[in-house]
């Protein structure tokens, strides 16, 4: 059978293709179909690569035009004009539209390079070692990265210690009451702590790996207010819910807050290109040439690619459509998911949502809707404390129609196993 | 002017730019252009990552069709199509022919998220923490492979302690009559050396970065006899002078010695491609599920791209011409090279060479040749400590004639530095 | 003159001859004499260490039979009849009475020593790595005591990363209405807190040089239970207010639970001789011998006054004795001090007390009170954050009389310097 | 019986009482006595505390005295007479004839934490974070100087990462040929070495516990040379062959250098009372007040002992005594001990000689010899790798007659295991 191959020669590491058991093929927009022909929902949008689609028309036609006139392809740090393209795009469409005065550090092509990155360049600026992270953030699998990553079971497949961060619940937690910021202050004015002041503090604006987790804007003030008061750097990764996927570019811009380091990746090249960016304040920009760098950090066809993005972000006007389409996820969630079981909540904003099953009582329960749903045709993925989120996630260009028959499969697929949760409990 | 916009806006990290002043555009074969027409021979190849040339023709058809077919672009590590077409010809071409029973797994598209995911299974395996690494080594830029490499400027852009690593002398070192392996194992033997049993042993068979240090095959040959001796996991990054490089597919069949892991990427995608792959033995696979992750570990351009690339590197035998290619640079460089100063050394295989220049009383002098090369249409590199040595690396796929003419440029740069340097010295 | 040796030829980081400024020759009980006569009442005790007074006459004349008798002074950890006796003492005085079941270590005579190998213990049974400590803790200034010790200056002072420890706030704390025991539950509890299990918690009942803060014993009730269900172990650091302080001998008796570690260090030789011990639940005693080791571990002179000092402790009924100074001390600092100024609070327990001087508006206030009391005749140090807080350690055995001078000669420092606050206030 | 106490109630970590299987009482000189009358020679001298034999006269009459005028016994760092008079009298006798110009820090009475102590200053001073140590050295078993310390066990018992010190072979070491100073050159000049330089190198002239390696005097010299010319501390650990026991005060005199930093503790007090010292170059002083301390720092009994022995050493002309020993000794072993089997070896210096098994093939045989020693009379102790040296260290004021007696003993102990191995393999 045409698996085999796959379980015999593929490393134990392979974790999708597990929940997602077909061999795939073809993609467009938000649809994706495997090699026998079975066509799926797509509610997961690459976790978060896809934003404008599978194979998106517009950028896949430059891309064609540019691989076909042999333009260049691999360019390290060299100067290329698809480089020049993107930042003269970049500055023009995002950056100066919102007064953002960033410099731009091309990084290894990953979302973990860039992240750690910004840890050294934070570290190096400041002259100081640790890292204030918070509880439920996912940040990349690199050991730096992974040192600012909260999950226990990723961290100890380190195999050594992480160490110089320090952890702290996040805006939404399950410790009810905690007031992160004022804890945070308190550390900090408190020479007998035992912990020292940080390089920097990072954070994601929607703990997304977390489990759809969404700091109040108000928080992120204080956030921003605490770190300029104590000279601590500030680093959004935007990496995951960046690139339009709240409805703004920057997920941050829902705060009116500036940070002093964003990261990007996943859906920056827009057509599912590795490459990401790091961009710092100007006065934060002191790297020595070549001091951190990377075989694939000149990935011209994904410049190509995002430059492509840019301008069909803007042209179809996608922030308007996001928040058009955020309505109508959050109408169908509060009116048909949450009726199902009483035990259910749910956030989310943009285009991002999460429907939480921490308190149904069922350990199983996400991983059974997740299978339900593949069943009938929607891919979707859990995430989470014990997986007990199911994370909606589908490309921001998505047909209504797809975004309604997706967010029909997960009702069912709750109403379906709930009900046998509930019926089980009858009987017991 | 044209370059404006990267002074201004681009991190001031960039460097090859600033050796290689010009902004390029099209690229094909060893020939790159610039962007006002200027024609350049290459021999830096893209650190290693364009083995097979400039938008090699043959890959650059299959990746066309795939793109134009709406085939699936970013797949995580779901399975696709894309995916068993290039384990298929993995094991077709480069396993089964030389009895390598390995396992794969798809890692983050960069060598060093390659680095890193070997340093963690070895880790998990054997529940030691320590690595052996090399002086002279290079692994890459995030925390766990900067910590097996030996840069010491590199390192200190981490800001923190890099631990769990010991350095020991390279096969080929400053320093004289150092045998490492007998002190490898004097350190393993005493339970007075301070020194721990590590997890692993991580190598190159050629320290490209290094300044094209070459392991002797006996040495190799000792180094997997003394890892298998006390059970220590023997890594090889392969991922500079791989796929080709030195002749052979795998730089280690020079030594007839099998490394129970191996690190491939930069050539691996054939194209420039970021892509990485992790070869294990199948016993050591003992990864859980997800347990080391990555956005674009199924970057599927890549795939098609490797598959061509394995199709095209078989087809044309490279290993054949490789070595053809070999002996006449061989040739050159004892002849025209050598000759032209007493104090030149050089050493190499297959299509990695190096013009060693530490001999040579004048610290600038191989930027100069560097900046004389790039001024009469050759690009190249300088490497090593204090980057006196300089590094010839062109595609594989070559011309002869381009391989002379850029061969020709080096020496009357060369000629032209050196003598400078005479002249100045017999005025003094 | 007669300090210029010191000042030449002792090291910068000498201390309290800086606020106690006189040579010093004899002392007996709770006096202290200087070379020129001056008399001072003790309100120190050598930092806990003379809690049964300088020269106590019924240890005194132990030591000096022993040492007249040619007996064994230094035997490292070999069977003495000295260290017999003083296990036999110590089991029938203080363990057996209290149905305490432990083991006892004989660690390298210092305090520090003795947290060095309970945390080497607790990582050794439990196979993790990581310790949680609390903030205003102090355990000492060797590296792995260090690392488990607050005070960021003190930290600092390692020049290198002090990792493996987590802090939190502790049962009194700068930071109102903060759950410490709560938030440990719910960081224990969450695969994503970042934060993994710990080998141990280490906690003081009363953080004496963090500033007299005061455990509740329902605090240290829920610590235990919690350490309990989570199999943490738990060790007190008894070694400043242990040995009688705080009335019982142990300082936990306060709360009626029973850490799995205990050390003791201080006051046990009874005459400020090195000594200290790691009381242990016998299934954790997982040693092998002479893996934690000290040329000092067999002190003889210091078994002989600790065997002693256990005598003269039961026999002078000091744990009533102490009650009864207690009662006076709260009196006395309730009345004539708190009336002092409305900023000023107080805490203690048995005879270790606290006058918290920090919501005083004068940075210097207390530094002025030492000074104060120092030229009145009175040796007592400040403690705590931004040392804020007079900190009250007489002797146990300290005549009535003396107590009361030592009270009233506070007082008077208090007055007198508070009031010069407040006339420049009115001034300003 | 009497020895159920303590294999009921003190910890398995108990070690030298498991070879020395008796209760002790009385000591004096190079004699020390069991409960049951068993006499012993001691070669051993409390593993090097009691240079000056057991209960020296004249340093007991002094202590006594002190006692007896309720004089200060616990200082803190305090000024005091005791103090003043033994920085008198080591400046005096030690420092100003040898025209040393250190500066005295009182550490806390262990060698470990003058160990601490200096790694923690060497640090500050430097600002780096690295040590160079030497495979065989011991330093001490808290966590900083346990990471000095290269016995694989002890290390290990710590439960976590050791980090930041890089060892090195000593002087003499098991790997032949090995320059470690021309290593350690390169290692230095090399930018890709991956090695920092250190902040210091810490060493010592003669590694007892590593089974009395000695340094040659070129081999310091050279040490010191490297030091000098990189802006590294070196720091002398003399803990147990300073004080005499080489023959001169210092043992580093033999070699004619000047460390920066020395530490003493061991027999520094004369009379096995816990002290230690760290002398340091008087720039090097830059500890701000209190940044080291700890409780016994000033324990006045050791300073007492201390100024006696310092007279006691100059009275008795120790330093010609030991030179007229080590000949008898140096002349024993050659003469009476080699004979006894070609696989042994002998080094020592002053009064601390080694006789190494290691080429004899019997892994037990040392044991056996303490054993049998033990049974004769005399208590000596094996050290070294795999224990495999019987190592000699008797008071430096044994008489000689008893010298005698305990090489005879060892001559014997070894004559009668020796030929039963012998026996053994002839009959094999």
């Amino acid at each position: 059978m045409s698996m085999e191959i796959f379980e015999q020669y593929e490393s134990n590491v392979r974790a999708y293709c597990r929940n997602f058991y077909d061999v795939f093929d073809r993609a467009k927009g938000a649809l994706i179909y495997s090699e026998s022909g079975k066509k799926f929902v797509d509610f997961f949008a690459g976790a978060g690569a896809l934003n404008y689609g599978h194979n998106n028309e517009y950028i896949k036609q430059k891309i064609l035009a540019y691989l076909e006139s042999d333009s260049i392809t691999h360019g390290l740090d060299m100067y290329t004009k698809a480089k020049r393209e993107f930042i003269e795009k970049f500055l023009q469409i995002i950056l100066e539209p919102r007064k953002l005065n960033y410099k731009i550090q091309f990084c290894g092509p990953t979302g973990t390079n860039a992240v750690e990155a910004s840890l050294k360049l934070a570290r190096k600026i400041t002259k100081r070692t640790g890292i204030f992270a918070f509880m439920g953030g996912f940040h990349g699998m690199s050991l730096g990265s992974l040192a600012v990553t909260s999950n226990i079971q990723k961290r100890s497949s380190s195999g050594i210690a992480l160490s110089d961060v320090t952890f702290f619940p996040y805006s939404e937690s399950p410790i009810d009451s905690f007031d992160t910021i004022e804890y945070m202050e308190a550390v900090l004015n408190d020479g007998h702590s035992g912990i020292e002041k940080p390089a920097a503090i990072i954070f994601e604006t929607i703990q997304a790996e977390g489990g759809v987790n969404i700091a109040s804007p108000e928080w992120m003030l204080r956030l921003r207010e605490l770190s300029d008061r104590h000279g601590i750097l500030l680093i959004c990764d935007d990496i995951q819910v960046g690139c339009g996927r709240t409805g703004p570019f920057f997920s941050f811009e829902r705060a009116g807050m500036i940070p002093d380091i964003v990261l990007l990746s996943k859906s920056i090249s827009g057509y599912g290109l590795p490459m990401s960016i790091l961009l710092m304040k100007p006065e934060l920009d002191v790297w020595k040439p070549g001091e951190h760098n990377g075989t694939f950090r000149g990935n011209q066809l994904a410049f190509i690619g995002a430059t492509a993005a840019l301008e069909y972000w803007e042209m179809n006007n996608l922030e308007q459509s996001v928040k058009y389409k955020e309505a109508f996820v959050r109408e169908y969630l509060t009116k048909q998911i949450l009726s199902l079981h009483k035990g259910l909540t749910i956030r989310g904003a943009g285009l991002i949502w999460g429907i939480d099953f921490s308190n149904v009582e069922d350990e199983r329960i996400t991983q059974k809707v997740v299978e339900e749903c593949y069943q009938n045709g929607l891919i979707i993925e859990s995430a989470g404390r014990k997986d007990s989120v199911i994370k909606l996630m589908p490309p921001l260009t998505i047909e209504l129609e797809l975004l309604q028959q997706g967010c029909s499969i997960i009702r069912q697929a709750i109403q379906e196993n709930i009900n046998k949760v509930l019926e089980v409990e009858s009987y017991g």
